[in-house]
């Protein structure tokens, strides 16, 4: 056991079982307003036994980061009397709990939250579209935008001027191309990081890089302490790494990092990596404070914690009266602590699968070593495209583009839910790409599947959480504009308006696309 | 154990133990002929403990697949009487092998081979040369060769003009371009190989097809059947994922597969997945025959191993007057059995980082839902420059300069080592990129170290084998052209000499680098 520990007091965890509620038609009646028994209104008329429902409650706090892993919970009689349910069915809840590994308690010294040690469920992804669902389903899956226009163009151009030399080689650049290793460790010195191009390696997007630094840095089994809610496909690559991924809730506001908890999870769990989106986050948009971000850095290193900082949103700015604060690897200047990860893919374009680290350099040369056993290298073309953006100017002057777009969806976006589904509430970033929409009290996944049988495809919140969490809330992309934006929302109501009146359990979806 | 077995004779060991001596500098005598004793050649003067050489010999053959896992040993009476050493020798030798995981016994039944439970020892690649080295050192560690422009280049300007359409969607295609999945489904087509797109899914390289599918395929601990030798990263790739490698040993000719030993091992050990380069195999060189081909697919079948067949090399034939076989999958009309591999890079440019994955519609359908929480995705640009050189014949117009070019790369090797190597023994490969050498008893292993002092880097056969076998062999590949042949060959004959004449211990490797 932990020689750190810290509690959850009963009136603590009454009052987080009570902001969980979720309405929706098989729940006893819309609960507005806090209900009168937590457990009662989880129980609603579901039939579940109520220790049952009470055992979920505290499982998904667990899972959201809203309760930390190693803290200790009230004893039984103290929670039965704040919940004012049986002492028996708290008994019953924390048995549970203890079954599935998320309890471990000592006699005579109380009971203390746990993560299972086996894999969690994977929480599978949205499967492409098929080509004949294309044309008729909004597909809001993906927050990615199309290339920001000529420049993709003139930079490939480029590419194409500079790639006889390279023509005459075998092609095998496992670090990457010399020149774009220069051009983003200048970006890096420009941004107030001094960095040498030995502390870069292109990778395949930043899936490659994060991929990359997960296979180096951890084994199988290891934790991973995460933001709650994070990025959905790194959560998903982590788990199939074999990651015991430990969640840290984010705060409801757009500053969202919780330091106390963080320092807590990262003293308590020692964990051995942690993956953090400081700029923009997906999915919430949140941008960690300078302040934040010196406590993340000095806390992973005082617990001997590898710290990963994704910057695939940092450069969509799109409010400009919002300061940017330093890179995380500022607040590192020894280079022992903070990986980071970079992309072209949401600044400039997917399609391109241009990724990077920027870290220590003997990290990075073991980072290359392993890669002759991954993916071996990061295409040529795309990789001198991106060079010459970032030695023309031309890497500004499309981020321009791009910002200038993303912001037009975002205020499109969010005029088309409020106006469509008043009751959904959410922050509006100041940056990023993504809407993390909290769904009224209804299940984001029920109306994930009513809207895929009527012509919207959203990822629900589960898919960023760990294990089940964020049932409540969908992420919506920045990926439309006004009228295709307002079609979206008006069926994202039309399927919320099924899940409310309990329709959505009486068909299978069809294998048409209602258009 | 398995129900089935095999068993090696006594006098079948002694001879396989006898083939193994090893000469060098250390050894008592040059061995040439075979040896009164194999156990005393081994031993040596190196103060190996006789039982200690005995399990090492054993180990060795086991490791190259020489003799089969889950096959029966001789009982150490016959063993000692054959290889004229005391049975207490054999004994301990047993004894040894057991403790390591290689050897089982049951008291009254007798001994049978096996592979340990735990990963073996990783064997890791050559690093990436300093750039201050390149200019001085003859690189022979790398099987790839210059792009065929001016394909290159025109092919890049195709996919310029190919790309507006595709720059206004979000660059997201984890199948990969459907212009790209018809021209390669249509190339199987022609082939022989009727194919749909459907069964097609584009990858970063060769690869990234084989890791995606060991991903999907396999767990850790579960085991995986190799051609022994095989290609070096693959096996390495399979070893970081947890693969038990299984291996099973090419015979020393050109149609090197030992179908009995195959069938022998697919029943015995029934692993989840086998991998073979079929076609001009690396390091070897082979071209499987079409019985061969037919005869594995069925032992695969027969045994539930999903076989996946590379043929990243199959394109290179370098002798006109050889025919070429069906591919593997032409022997599984069901493709319930073949999940062939296939790449750009060693056909046409490394560089480009495009492989593929052909399997049945619902394998592909799955690892395409995996790789969200992989690589995402291949390059569109890429993708595009492959479809247009297959849709336009540059594909084989590209082809005829790429064999040309290994041709002359190839005579001018094999020349240029029958004249400064002349007692290396090798088989002249009909294709592929690679020349398997046998190093004249000599260690490759040494030959390497002493190669990169002398300004010439080979990969030595331990790269290509499970956990320490073919240390008497290296790999030379068909990159270089005459007189750079010659000089690597001159090169790699003096760092011979320093490690036959015993003074490759001297001195620690300098950091500066010969011309």
């Amino acid at each position: 056991m932990s020689p750190w520990t810290s509690a959850v007091g009963a009136p603590q965890l009454a009052r987080l079982l009570g902001s969980q509620h979720t309405r929706d038609a098989t729940a006893a009646s819309p609960a507005d307003g806090p209900a009168a028994s937590p457990v009662a209104v989880l129980n609603g008329n579901r039939r579940v036994p109520a220790y049952r429902a009470l055992a979920d409650g505290v499982r998904l706090l667990l899972l959201e980061g809203r309760v930390p892993v190693a803290a200790r919970l009230p004893a039984e009689r103290e929670l039965a009397a704040a919940l004012t349910v049986s002492r028996t069915t708290v008994a019953a809840a924390y048995e549970a709990l203890r079954g599935e590994g998320f309890l471990e308690s000592r006699r005579g010294a109380g009971s203390w939250t746990a993560m299972p040690a086996g894999s969690p469920l994977p929480t599978r992804g949205l499967d492409p579209l098929p080509p004949e669902a294309a044309a008729s389903v909004i597909d809001l899956g993906c927050a990615a935008l199309p290339a920001p226009e000529p420049w993709l163009t003139r930079a490939t151009r480029g590419a194409l001027e500079e790639l006889p030399p390279y023509a005459h080689t075998h092609g095998d650049y496992p670090a990457g191309l010399p020149a774009l290793r220069q051009a983003l460790a200048d970006r890096y010195t420009a941004r107030g990081v001094p960095t040498m191009p030995e502390q870069i390696m292109v990778t395949t997007g930043a899936m490659g890089a994060v991929a990359a630094t997960c296979r180096l840095m951890t084994r199988p089994g290891e934790r991973v302490a995460v933001d709650s809610p994070s990025y959905a496909n790194v959560l998903q690559l982590m788990r199939e790494a074999g990651a015991r991924l430990v969640p840290v809730a984010m705060a409801d506001h757009l500053a969202g990092w919780d330091i106390p908890a963080w320092r807590q999870v990262l003293a308590a769990a020692a964990p051995r990596m942690a993956y953090v989106v400081a700029d923009f986050h997906n999915p919430t948009g949140a941008l960690a404070t300078e302040e934040q971000r010196r406590s993340l850095v000095d806390a992973a290193r005082a617990a001997g914690t590898v710290l990963i900082a994704d910057e695939t949103m940092a450069e969509l700015r799109l409010d400009d009266d919002v300061e940017l604060p330093r890179p995380v690897s500022a607040f590192d200047p020894a280079g022992s602590t903070v990986v980071t990860v970079g992309s072209a893919s949401k600044t400039f374009w997917a399609g391109l699968r241009i990724g990077w680290v920027r870290a220590a350099p003997d990290v990075i040369r073991s980072l290359v070593a392993a890669r002759a056993y991954a993916d071996l290298g990061t295409p040529v073309i795309e990789q001198l495209a991106v060079a010459w953006l970032l030695n023309t100017g031309g890497w500004e002057e499309a981020i321009e583009i791009r910002r200038a777009l993303a912001r037009d969806n975002r205020d499109a976006l969010v005029a088309a839910v409020r106006r469509h589904l008043p009751d959904w509430e959410f922050t509006v970033p100041h940056g990023g790409l993504t809407l993390w929409a909290r769904t009224g009290g209804l299940s984001g996944s029920r109306i994930a599947e009513a809207g895929a049988r009527l012509g919207v495809r959203v990822p629900s919140g589960p898919r960023f959480g760990v294990d089940g969490a964020f049932e409540g809330y969908v992420r919506l992309p920045f990926t439309v504009a006004g009228a295709v934006a307002d079609k979206a929302a008006e069926r994202l109501a039309a399927a919320a308006d099924l899940v409310a009146t309990g329709a959505t359990a009486e068909a299978e979806a069809p294998r048409t696309w209602v258009a």
